[in-house]
């Protein structure tokens, strides 16, 4: 990263790079047109990828080569789309809008995009694999990586955070350790997998492994104080979907229960615990990861 | 196998080795209550198990270790069950009994059937790399069969086989190679990677691997003649749901295409053509996958 280039710009550099892979990796898979249509709807919808960038990010720094782990960072954008998906679904969240268009379900239809979900969350796996088989890492290292990811995504992490979450929907007085427990596995459990799994991918020592894991951990809970904090204050044009619904569902959020400067000030807590982890290692990738970090929190300042 | 027991109470004893590791997968997992419910709800509602089954059994004949293939073995039974927990959703299927019991969105609700289903999707993919993580089978071996299954569950497979059968549904005129290609992506793409996956798990010559293929791809298609055969002329108590089914929802089925007795003579063919690629084989477990491909069409004798 060049000194000039601010970090939002260098972010949206790497997802642009991120995005030309997501473009391709659906096509030609025998995948039916209006199932695919529907799947790269969603997929190509635009967002940070904040994610993927994360995995090579990590990758990168602690020397391994993120070319060849695009496919298993590309599949964590998969995942993050799916899931998108499935909570707008009239049953769970019953959103309209998702990044200022139509979401899934209201573009196509209901049962569309329960499977396109679906083949979002299992093609993501074809791709971990394929990160191995077709891009030559090494198979060990790629198993790994996806025992981590699947703890993540599934059941006790962010599909069971997503059923935490509607339990509390409408619950009042749901007390801080259990929301935090709940924003942990339904949010934090990807971006914390998306760091451990770029380091896992570079064969790096444990230590290093570990240092990830605390980093995505720590910016994990930062980014979803910062998106509580930003659904209060921020219009519906910025967000791309309606401000002010957590408080209209009936969700629990930060700011309901510490107010808005104490929920800012966790967040730049949270991102000073997360640097700490990066303070023994040196050169671009490190800058970057910094002012990443530095970031999620400047989005509300 | 001994000659004493019908294949039929072989397959039991073996369904029941399968539920025993079925029982205690999803435990100790960090999964809340409801969604641990509602997953094992679906999950040890009884079955064949054919799908694991088959991965054991060809993992055993092609001289592997079926206990370390167990795990992988057990995620082809919750990757076929969250397929059926979506299926049987108000926007799919509509269906409120499966195998005799409520269906999952009748037993929990909407919501908890579709995170149900996402959970049991991600953690199949945990349970495969537990084969290897936990159990030692070789990485690149596991990460080959990840691979297949992942191409035989997604979009291009399993998944799109159910969006395929969405359009079909009401649709007159369907003509045969359209339905075929549809019941070879939606039921048999994953009977033909459970075989796959066995023989890829035991480190077998790329010879046997499509030898297994093959196997599976037929007795899939016989599998899914029989079961449009049993809807027409099976009762509602036998099957575990609505007798007729098939009819009454405007699905295309090989009895309405070819008529009863050359829908039965054409699954007869398919298990003919799969049983050549058991020829060059030997012993007890050649002789259960034999008598299992022929007690497919033996069901509507």
């Amino acid at each position: 990263m060049t000194a000039a280039a601010t970090v939002k710009e260098e972010l949206a550099r790497r997802a642009a790079s991120v995005e030309e892979f997501l473009v391709t990796c659906l096509r030609d898979r025998g995948i039916p047109d209006r199932l695919l249509a529907s799947m790269e709807y969603s997929l190509l919808a635009g967002g940070k990828r904040l994610r993927p960038v994360l995995v090579l990010s990590w990758c990168g720094m602690l020397g391994g080569e993120p070319d060849k782990a695009m496919p298993f960072a590309a599949s964590m954008e998969c995942i993050h789309t799916y899931s998108l998906i499935h909570d707008d679904l009239p049953a769970m969240d019953d959103d309209d809008l998702r990044r200022g268009k139509p979401s899934n379900h209201k573009r196509f239809d209901e049962a569309t995009a329960i499977l396109a979900g679906d083949g979002l969350l299992t093609e993501a796996f074809g791709l971990m694999s394929a990160a191995s088989i077709v891009r030559g890492l090494p198979a060990d290292r790629v198993l790994r990586a996806i025992f981590v990811l699947a703890q993540a995504a599934g059941a006790g992490g962010m599909v069971g955070g997503q059923a935490v979450d509607m339990e509390f929907t409408g619950r009042t007085g749901v007390p801080l350790p259990e929301l935090q427990r709940m924003h942990a596995m339904k949010t934090g459990a990807l971006i914390t997998a998306a760091c451990e799994c770029g380091a896992i991918l570079a064969g790096a020592p444990e230590a290093d492994v570990a240092n990830a894991r605390e980093f995505g951990r720590n910016i994990g809970v930062a980014f979803q104080i910062v998106d509580d904090v930003l659904d209060v204050v921020s219009d519906t044009e910025t967000l791309g979907k309606p401000a002010g619904s957590d408080e209209a569902m009936g969700k629990t959020t930060y700011p309901a229960l510490m107010g808005l400067d104490k929920s800012k000030q966790l967040a730049v807590e949270y991102v000073e615990t997360a640097l700490t982890h990066l303070s023994g290692y040196y050169g671009g990738e490190q800058e970057f990861l910094w002012q990443l970090a530095r970031y999620i929190v400047d989005r509300v300042y």
